[in-house]
């Protein structure tokens, strides 16, 4: 039986929960109460436990209004072995509880060593078995073939980054070529020839169906660059884009609705810090889930408003 | 007490071995010998066992004449918590036998999480501890500035993707810029540039002193290009050149000396597979890591005689 494609799941969760948002889950000790960094001070093993406890607190507590999270591999790779346990626990405990995890690591590589990094994030099995992996294509096709493939054959999906929503994203992205494109542009025109042929996905097709528009090459566009954002939005027809830069970063909901699609989809919205650390604004250590939830709740309802002024209906 | 700088103790190494070869160790269970992959066989556990006794047997094999060892982590993230230890267990073991370790990890991202993988990496401490990282450029100075940081404060390096050696590095990376500068060249000028102020580095100066000239910020140049090669090698002359591509991609020694200084130094040639897997060339599975020292030999004999012909006394 073939499964469904990432699309379609992306979709049915997007339409089920009616929100975009993506909790990003970057563990920083730093910024956790002041209970928790005590006990994470105790050692390797300890700042683990309390990463993947923060993690579950938060997990249950938006469940039932955001559909998808998004762990930032970096920040457990800093904690070493006892910080990647901590990940290959979140990704697992997420995806019992119905999200979708987009592995956020930005892996990158050629021929074999691309398809080790495929099998370990969207091979189907393991221990940091997600649902999507965002990707770097600088080193071209034969770096993101294999990663295609186990999109096709798994149902899962890749964001390449395009355009990110960093200030020096300029220093390269932004240089234009001969032909009057743009580096970024060009990116995004790599990105749509490589997912055309998988635009539509298996199964139950049909026009009806969501997410039978797109297909597993997403892109990453910062929503720090909402011209850019729109631009883009029209050169990848097919693709998920996934948006950061919300929240901590700057950018409002407005811009981050440059990238939805003319049915005001299409596109997920990540928030990292002003999600998980919600709490730090109002002082409230005791119920920080709480406060990361009415803040997704805040999150969600911006969303929706920035949608129908998108769709010109708000 | 100023740590040396990375770049001294490249030389150093360098020097002492008269080798650049690195010792690529990209574990791959279907090309070890038939009694290491039934072993392996017995769950993840026992995978991880044999990659790290894999890697043992290769160090010990060749501690007195390759001077770096390169693993690729994407081969032990494939295999999960289990790889990630034997990844842990390799790093030590190389840098207790005195050789440089790059991590070829291609990690990249942008503010607190360039900094997380920066203190994964390069951070002095923890399970990752190595002395190099190949990153990627994509994104800019934000980016990059967390691990040079890193870099400058413990003696690090970080060798950045600027040419790649796989048939596709054309698709983006030879794109002409309005300029007329290639992207790989602008990449290029980037590296220059964010090195710049760092060659020389610190401690025990003096013109004399191996290194002096060159700064903690390298490049990654795939020996398959030796014409473009040649062309960085002028761009650069600060950095570090990582050269891989030679053997199972098919670069020659003469290829590879592309990226040499005037003083045929400042390049660091990496071979994995057809150093790993030596043996199977002749069917030597008994003695797999005496066949990767007669490799290895062989390979070190060959820059030798091409860093000669470099500088036209061969």
């Amino acid at each position: 039986m073939a499964e469904r494609s990432f699309a379609q799941r992306v979709f049915e969760r997007l339409r089920t929960l009616d929100n975009p948002t993506v909790l990003g889950l970057d563990p920083d000790l730093g910024r956790m109460p002041a209970a928790l960094r005590a006990a994470a001070a105790a050692g390797p093993e300890a700042a683990g436990r309390v990463i993947l406890d923060y993690n579950l607190a938060l997990l249950d507590a938006v469940q039932d209004i955001v559909g998808f999270v998004k762990p930032q591999v970096a920040c457990y790779e800093r904690h070493g072995l006892a910080g990647m346990e901590a990940l290959a626990a979140t990704i697992r405990a997420a995806r019992e509880r119905g999200f979708l995890v987009i592995a956020d690591g930005k892996r990158n590589d050629i021929g074999s060593s691309s398809a080790a990094y495929a099998a370990a994030w969207l091979g189907g099995a393991g221990d940091f078995d997600a649902d999507a992996l965002t990707v770097n294509a600088y080193l071209g096709w034969d770096g993101i073939k294999p990663f295609v493939d186990a999109c096709v054959a798994r149902g899962r999906g890749i964001f390449v980054l395009v355009r990110t929503s960093n200030p020096s994203a300029t220093e390269l992205q932004d240089l234009e070529l001969g032909d009057g494109r743009r580096v970024y542009e060009a990116m995004g025109d790599l990105v749509a020839a490589w997912n055309a042929p998988h635009v539509g996905g298996s199964g139950v097709g049909g026009s009806g169906v969501g997410g039978s528009g797109y297909g597993p090459v997403g892109a990453v566009v910062g929503a720090t660059w909402p011209e850019q954002a729109r631009k883009l939005r029209q050169r990848l027809p097919g693709s998920l884009i996934l948006v950061p830069g919300y929240g901590a970063q700057g950018a409002t909901a407005d811009d981050c609705a440059a990238s939805f699609d003319e049915r005001g989809e299409g596109a997920l919205v990540n928030a990292s810090r002003s999600l998980m650390y919600a709490w730090q604004k109002e002082g409230r250590e005791a119920d920080f889930a709480a406060a990361t939830r009415d803040e997704a709740l805040r999150m969600r309802d911006a969303l929706r408003l920035a949608r129908d002024r998108h769709l010109g209906t708000g």
